[in-house]
């Protein structure tokens, strides 16, 4: 792998995943080529930057002509390791992991949650969507099976930290966390935060009247 | 306002949130003062980065001293905009909608959801959680009365747009969305995307072996 790969910035990898979205849906609709500035179009992200995205990963595209469609779905996807399915655990079965479970977009993007799990007695047992909601409490051995490296939390903050102990216990390495709490976590696991809260923060700061001159929050 | 501030980049405001919601725990804990040190330990995010972002606002804290807590979570809310109480719309009472207008971070940032919306009628005039449900073909109107500028779209992929459309009609000016849609909008309002699968693609990025030297994708 180039040295130029492990150095792309954590927003290009964010922008990549949105030209990908894009692109899946272009690609199902038979859409053959397409430029910078119809991706600017979709995305909302400027052509140039798009276009420097790419730069980090190699020669894409060909000057006046465009990009092959199909060919970017393939290459993005192989960049950010998604061209084969990834399994992923969730732990949380209220009506954020509900939420979660029923978001058509992840099997378009090849996750696919293999197993749902709650510490509610209530719970356990029954059905979330497709999947079989399991006792946390059994969530390292089930993963010993399962071996997903991927898990999401969408439990209440005060229960977090415990679920990302049990998940390094089990072996996953990277955590999507929407619980509003600050995970400690061994230095080989990662970890990303969806804290509506903060996004509404940095919304409201957009709002002021004497702001309008800010560049727009959009991403 | 000083022309620095309105020069803050978004991931300054989004970590300048992070702070804010560490901090107005410890102030309600009764804590005086911390240092960047202890801000690093609990957040995540390293002491020069903290004062840096802070930089962008003024001066704060004293060196040797720290940062007198009750001091900072004001100075922190008035840049965000959150001091006072930001009224807030809810498109969409099903799953997702519900475990948004159930997170306990919101009131505690002075945001108050003051109106569920949802097309469908077996929601429509039933309550979520303390909140009515109105046909989403009263946003408009309804909004003349409430007179909030913040909205949250939790409705599927294919009616985001057409939510979106009314919300700038009802003087909606900032907009958090978690439909996997880009919205086209007015260049006055603004719009931050939650994309759960975008975050997984970033996640599955980091999973790979032979790319342990990256940075964390935490943030």
């Amino acid at each position: 792998m180039a040295n130029s790969m492990r150095k792309a910035p954590v927003p290009t990898l964010e922008r990549l995943a949105t030209y990908l979205t894009h692109l899946t849906e272009l690609n199902t609709r038979g859409v053959d080529m397409i430029s910078s500035a119809d991706m600017e179009t979709r995305t909302g992200i400027n052509a140039a930057q798009f276009r420097k995205d790419l730069s980090y990963f190699g020669e894409f595209g060909r000057p006046g002509i465009g990009y092959n469609v199909e060919d970017l779905v393939r290459r993005i996807a192989r960049i950010l390791k998604v061209e084969r399915e990834q399994r992923v655990l969730l732990v949380g079965a209220g009506n954020l992991g509900s939420a979660i479970a029923g978001y058509p977009g992840l099997r378009a993007q090849n996750f696919h949650i293999v197993a749902a799990f709650d510490n509610n007695f209530s719970k356990i047992g029954r059905r979330l969507w497709d999947l079989d909601i399991y006792d946390t409490a059994e969530l390292v051995s089930r993963n010993a099976e399962l071996q997903a490296k991927l898990a999401i939390i969408a439990v209440p903050a005060n229960a977090a930290q415990g679920v990302a102990d049990l998940l390094v216990e089990a072996q996953v390495k990277a955590i999507l966390n929407f619980a509003p709490a600050t995970l400690k976590l061994p230095p080989d696991v990662v970890v990303r935060n969806v804290d509506f809260v903060q996004e509404l923060a940095v919304l409201s700061f957009h709002l002021a009247a004497d702001n309008t001159e800010q560049e727009t929050a959009g991403r």
